[in-house]
C-alpha cells in the first residue's frame, strides 16, 4: 500500500480529537460581529456537540471578560438530539466572549457502559479498566482530599474485582454517585476540541447599560425652550423642563445638535434658501467660525451651563443624549484647516451633499476615502470623546449609514474600550441590509421603519422579524411615532386618537421608543406641504413657543403609559412579543411576556381613529401559565378598569373617542415551572 | 481632543475599504466545508453588497480551480434589496473555490448622478469630473485600442464642457453606451473587497461526477452467484448476472465485503454464536491468516477475476462497488501486527465491538484514539488506495459514525486530490447531526432513513427537510427500500403492492436510491423473528439460491421504473421536489421538475396496500409553465396509459392490485420563459 502526503483538515491539531462542534448559539455571523446583552443578563448558550461511535461526550461553555486570562467553565446540559445548553450572567459592561469546549469522556463512557453490564466475567475486567481511569482522575486532581478520595475509590474498585466480587458488589462501588461526581471535577481533558468560530478566537458578547435594553427618549429643541416669542432658548431654560419630562416618564433627553450654527447659505424658516437676518439656521448645519463638533452655540449657554444641565437632569433620573451629526457647514473651521478631508469638484471648490438633481450646499460631508481618513477618523473619534468628557454618555447618531461601515465599527469599539456605558443610536431610516449592518458594527439602538407601519399586517409582519428575526441578538429598535423630519401622514388626518394609538404601538411594541415633543403631546399635525412629511413651521429652521399647559394635551396619557412600562417587565424587552388572533382587522393585539413569565402584559390596539371597533380575542390561557378553566383578571394599566376573564375567547371593545388601546396586565396565580413552551 | 490607540476592526486593511460582503449562498458552515456539485453544473452564487451612502456598488463573482493562480471574474447581477447574483460551470473534477469581490465604483457613481442633473453650471464641472475618471480607466486599461478609445473620449468631454456644450450635448457625450462599457471592463479596484469567509480563504467546492447525484444501486452477494445449492459464488458467476442487472436499468453493482472471513468466533447460521463446519460466516468480519482488506476470499476468485469483473460490468454500463468496513476479525494479520491500533481490556485482551449487554466478539473496532494514530490512519488510506488502483471507484463505507471524523475528513480528501472520480456512501443509520457531519466531511451520498418512513406525513416532512433544508447543498440522500441488515416491517405484511410502491417512492423521492436484490424483486419477507427486522436465513451468514426466473419478480417492474429515471432528467436531481395536496390521506403526490424546468414528472403513490384509494389531486398549471386553460397530458410511464388533464384539479384512483402508483410525464407546450417561480 502507498502512503500519500499527509493532508490535517482544517482546525484539527490531533487527529485523536474526535469531538466536534457545531451550531453555537447565540451568534453574529459566526462571530464576526458581538452578540449584544444588558448587565444582569444570563446568556444562554446552545451548541451542537457530537461524536462518532457510542462513547460519551461531555461538554462546557466557556466564558470571561474579553482580555481576561483564564476560561470560566459551567458544564453543559443535554437538550436531546445532541443539543447541549448552558448560559452565564454577564455581571460588568464592556466586552466578553464566549465559547464551548466538548470532549469524548472516558470516565462517563465508561461507567455507562459498566451500568448496563451483565457477565459477572466481564464486568470484574471492566471494573479493573474503570480503576485505571479512577487513579488517573486522581493524578489530574493534583494532590489533596479529592486526589485521595478518588484514589481510594480506585483501590476499592480494582480489590473487589480481584476478590472475585460479584457483579451486584461491583456495579455498587463503581456506579457511586458522589465519588462520580468528583472524578467527574477532574475530565480527561487531552482531547478536548475548543470551539473556535470562524470569524474570531472565540464568539464576542457586548454588555451594554439595562438602558441600552429599554428606554424612552424625549426629544426637544432648547433653542425652544425660553417660552417667550422671539426669545432663543437656554440651557438654563431648558431646567424648567425636567420635571415635566420627568413626570411624562421618560428616560433620556435628547437635543438636536448644539453647536455652532454655518452662516453661508444658511437655510430660512420652512426651509427656504435664503435666510433673513433673525433666522436661526438648521442645527444639522455644523458648525462657524467660532467652533466646530466641540463647541456650544453662544445662545444656548456656556459649556458650564451645559454641565449643570447634565447634573440638574439626573437628578430628576433623567440622561441627555446628544445629536452627533458628522457633517460640516462651509464655516466649519476644518473645512480651512483640512480642505483633504473633503472630496474635491473638478473646478477646485468643496463638494457639498448632493443627489442629484438635489443640492444641499450648506453642507459639506466627509470624505471617507481620503487619503488621510486616519487623520479624519481620529478627528471624528475625539468629538465623541470630548463629549463623553463633559459627561455625556449617550448619542443619537445622525445619518450614520452615509459614513464608512468600517469607521464605526473602529469608533464605538474605541469608546466603549474606555467607556463602556456610552449608548450609540443610529438615526439610519434607509435600506434594511445597511440598517442592519449598522447594528452589526455596534450602534446600540437603531430608529426603525415603525414610523411608516400602520396596518395590522404590516405591524405584525414588521414587530415579528424584529423580534424573531435574525437581527434579535444585534439589532435593538428604536420606534419612534414622529421626528422633526418625520410627520408622518397618519399624524396629519387622524385626530387625537392616532396621536394615542401611535404612543401607545411604540411604546409597547418596542422596548425602545422616542418621540419628538412638545409636537407629538400637543398633537402638531400641521404640514409644510400636502403629500409630504415635513411639519409646518419646523423647529429645524426656526424658534417656537409651546403651550405645555394645553388642556388636549397627551403628557398625562403618556406619563401613565411609561409607568405601565417601568412597573411591567414584559414591555421592557423586545424578546417576549407574541401577536394574538383577533377577529377584525382594524384591532391588533398582542402579548408580551417577561423572561421569567411572571409578568403578562396583553395590548389591544384600535387601529381605526373614527369609529369604536369590536372583536373577539384569542389567547391561550396554558402559554400564559394558568390553568384549565382558571379566570383571570385583566387589568388595564391606561384606563384602570378590571375585567375578569376566562378561556381562550374573549370580548374586547375599544371607542378611539376615549382610549384606542388596552394595555392590560394579567393578574392571576400563575404556574411557575418552566413546562409551558411560550418562547419555544 | 484626545488621540486613543488605533484598533482596525477584523479584515479591514484600509479604512478606505467602504464595501461590505455578507451572506454568501451557498455556503456550508461558513466555507468550513465545501459545497458539493456535480460535472456540467452551472453554479449560481448569491450575496449581500453593499456600502453606506448613495454610491453606486460594483461586485464579481470570483471563482477557480483549486490552487489555481488567477480568479476568473464574472460580473455580478443586482437582484434589488442589496443581493446580487452570478454563476460559473463547472468543467473538471475535483477542488473549486469561489468568492465575491466588490467596490464602490466611482465612475458608475458618477454616471448615475449625471443621469440626473439639470443644472447646466453644474453639469459642465462634473463633466470635468467624468473625464478625469475616463482618463484613468483608460490608465487602468495599460495602452492598446480600448485605452486609446477612452483617453479619446475623456478628451472629447472634456472639451465639450470648457467650451460651454449645453446639458443635452454633454449628457450625450459623457452617458455614451457603448464607451461606458469598455470604462466598466477597466473598473477601480483599489478598493476592492474580497470575501474572506470565517472559516477558509474562499468557499470550498467540490465537484463529482453526475453519478454522485443521480445513481441507482443494485446489491448482492456474490457468493450466492452461483445458482447451485451448496456451491459458493464465483466472481466469474457474477458475470452471468450483468445482463440481468442491466436489464432492469441500474447504475451500480455493489458486493459486501469480498475479503477473507475471519474463523475465531465466526457466526452461524441465522446469526448463531457457534458456526458448524461449512458455515460460510459474515462478510463483515474481515480479515484472516490469507488476508486483510487488500485480499479476497479465495471463494470468491483472485484478484485477476476480479479485475476482469470490473471490466465485464463496464461493458454493461454498470460499476462496481465496493463496500469497505474497518474492523477486523480476530484473525485479521494487523490484530498480530499492529495490536497498538486496537484498545486493550484491563486483562491484557483486544477490546472486541461491544454496546453492554451486547458483545460482538467476531469484531475489534480500530481505536482512534491510539497513539499511532498517524500509522492506523495511513494503513486504512491504503485500503482505499489499493482498490482504487485495482480500478474500483465507488465505496460504500460501513458503519462510518464509527470511525473519527477527522479521518473521514482527511482520507476522502486525499484520495479525491489523486482521484477525483472516486465516489463514497455513507452507510451511517444513527443520529441525524452525525450523518450530516459525515455528508460534510467529505461523502458524496448517504443513507437515509426513508427506510423506515411510511406515512403521508413522514414521507412529506422528511423529503422536505432532505430536499430544502440546510443539507440540500451537501448531503445527497440514497434511499433504500431494503438492505440485507433490515427488512422493514411493512415489506414484512404489505405483500407485492408495498414492495413496487416503496422502490417507487425511493426511485422518484430520490435521486440516489439502491435495494438489496435479488431478495427486494423476488418479495423475500420473511424475518428471522417477528418484531424485528433480520431476514430468515440472511444472507449475511450462508449461501442462497435464487430464481430470478419467478413469474411474480419485480424485475421487469423495476427496468420499467429505472428506465423512467434515465428519460427524465427531473428525477436526477433532488431539489426540484415539490409535494402536491391531494384529499385521501392514503395517497402522496408530487412533482419533480428539471432544473431547465423543461421536464415535469408527478408521481402519485397509493400507500394503502390492501385497497384502490381515489382522491383530487390539485396542481398549480402556472407552475409548471402551462397558460391557464390549457389542456396537458398526463403519459404515465408505469403503465403506459395517457390522461387527459386541465386545470387544477384532477382525479386519480390507483388500484394496489395493480400497480399502486402513477409516475406521470407531463407533456405540453410550456411556456419557456423563467418567469414562474416554481423555484422560489
Amino acid at each position: 500500500m502507498t502512503a500519500g502526503g499527509s493532508v490535517m483538515p482544517i482546525g484539527v491539531a490531533d487527529g485523536r480529537t474526535r469531538v466536534v462542534i457545531e451550531r453555537v448559539t447565540p451568534a453574529v455571523d459566526d462571530g464576526r460581529f458581538p452578540v449584544k446583552r444588558v448587565l444582569g443578563d444570563l446568556v444562554r448558550v446552545e451548541a451542537d456537540c457530537l461524536a462518532d461511535g457510542h462513547d460519551v461526550v461531555a461538554c462546557a461553555l466557556l466564558w470571561r471578560r474579553a482580555g481576561a486570562g483564564a476560561w470560566s467553565r459551567t458544564p453543559m446540559q443535554s437538550m436531546g438530539n445532541d443539543r447541549w445548553h448552558a448560559g452565564f450572567t454577564v455581571d460588568a459592561l464592556g466586552a466578553w466572549e464566549y465559547t464551548v469546549g466538548a470532549w469524548v469522556d472516558p470516565f462517563l463512557s465508561w461507567r455507562g457502559d459498566f451500568r448496563r453490564r451483565i457477565d459477572p466475567d466481564d464486568v470484574r475486567v471492566a471494573a479493573l479498566g474503570g480503576a485505571q481511569l479512577i487513579r488517573e482522575a486522581a493524578a489530574r486532581a493534583g494532590g489533596g482530599a479529592e486526589a485521595a478520595l478518588l484514589e481510594a475509590w480506585a483501590d476499592d474498585l480494582a480489590a473487589a474485582a480481584a476478590a472475585g466480587a460479584d457483579l451486584a458488589e461491583l456495579q455498587r462501588i463503581g456506579l457511586d454517585e458522589a465519588r462520580g461526581r468528583i472524578a467527574q471535577n477532574h475530565p480527561d481533558l487531552r482531547h478536548e476540541l475548543v470551539h473556535r468560530p470562524g470569524a474570531a478566537e472565540a464568539f464576542p458578547l457586548t454588555v451594554e447599560r439595562v438602558l441600552a435594553r429599554c428606554s424612552a427618549w424625549y426629544e426637544f429643541f432648547p433653542r425652544s425652550a425660553a417660552g417667550v416669542p422671539g426669545r432663543h432658548g437656554r440651557f438654563a431654560d431648558c431646567e424648567a423642563w425636567l420635571p415635566y419630562v420627568q413626570r411624562m416618564g421618560f428616560d433620556v433627553v435628547y437635543f438636536p445638535p448644539i453647536h455652532p450654527i454655518g452662516r453661508a447659505r444658511r437655510k430660512g424658516r420652512n426651509n427656504t434658501l435664503d435666510a433673513v437676518p433673525g433666522d436661526v439656521g438648521s442645527p444639522w448645519a455644523v458648525g462657524a467660525a467660532e467652533g466646530g463638533h466641540d463647541a456650544i452655540l453662544n445662545e444656548l449657554g456656556t459649556l458650564a451651563d451645559f454641565r449643570q444641565l447634565l447634573k440638574r437632569a439626573a437628578g430628576h433620573g433623567l440622561e441627555i443624549a446628544l445629536d452627533i451629526a458628522f457633517q460640516c457647514s462651509p464655516d466649519h473651521p476644518w473645512v480651512h484647516e483640512h480642505p483633504a478631508w473633503f472630496r474635491q469638484r473638478a473646478d477646485g471648490s468643496i463638494q457639498y451633499a448632493e443627489n442629484p438633481p438635489k443640492k444641499y450646499q450648506d453642507i459639506y460631508p466627509f470624505d471617507f476615502e481620503t487619503p488621510q481618513w486616519r487623520e479624519l477618523w481620529e478627528a471624528l473619534a475625539g468629538v465623541f470623546e470630548y463629549w463623553v468628557g463633559q459627561g455625556v454618555r449617550i448619542f443619537r447618531v445622525d445619518n450614520p449609514h452615509t459614513k464608512a461601515f468600517p469607521f464605526w465599527e473602529w469608533v464605538i469599539a474605541r469608546i466603549r474600550s474606555s467607556h463602556p456605558d456610552v449608548i450609540f443610536l443610529s438615526e439610519a431610516f434607509t435600506r434594511p441590509k445597511v440598517m442592519h449592518r449598522l447594528a452589526k458594527v455596534g450602534f446600540s439602538q437603531s430608529y426603525t421603519y415603525f414610523t411608516w407601519r400602520n396596518t395590522k399586517r404590516e405591524l405584525t409582519e414588521y414587530f415579528v422579524e424584529l423580534s424573531q428575526g435574525p437581527g434579535r441578538d444585534y439589532f435593538r429598535p428604536n420606534a419612534w411615532p414622529n421626528t422633526p423630519d418625520i410627520l408622518p401622514e397618519a399624524l396629519q388626518y387622524g385626530g387625537r386618537a392616532v396621536f394615542m394609538s401611535r404612543v401607545v404601538l411604540a411604546a409597547t411594541l418596542a422596548a425602545n421608543y422616542g418621540l419628538y415633543g412638545p409636537a407629538y403631546e400637543l398633537l402638531e399635525h400641521r404640514a409644510l406641504r400636502a403629500g409630504g412629511e415635513e411639519y409646518l413651521d419646523s423647529e429645524k429652521f426656526e424658534l417656537r413657543v409651546w403651550d405645555r399647559g394645553r388642556a388636549d394635551s397627551l403628557a398625562d396619557f403618556i406619563g401613565v403609559l411609561n409607568r405601565a412600562r417601568r412597573d411591567n417587565p414584559a414591555l421592557q424587552a423586545d424578546a417576549g412579543l407574541r401577536f394574538l388572533p383577533i377577529d377584525n382587522e382594524q384591532l391588533i393585539a398582542y402579548a408580551k411576556v417577561s423572561e421569567d413569565r411572571s409578568n403578562v402584559i396583553v395590548c389591544i390596539v384600535n387601529l381605526d381613529p373614527h369609529h369604536t371597533q369590536s372583536g373577539w380575542l384569542e389567547v391561550d390561557p396554558a402559554a400564559f401559565g394558568l390553568e384549565p378553566g382558571q379566570a383571570y383578571q385583566m387589568h388595564d394599566l391606561l384606563s384602570g378598569a378590571h375585567f375578569l376573564w376566562s378561556g381562550a375567547r374573549n370580548y374586547v371593545s375599544l371607542d378611539p373617542a376615549r382610549c384606542p388601546a388596552h394595555v392590560m396586565q394579567l393578574r392571576a396565580r400563575m404556574r411557575r415551572e418552566n413546562d409551558f413552551d411560550y418562547f419555544l
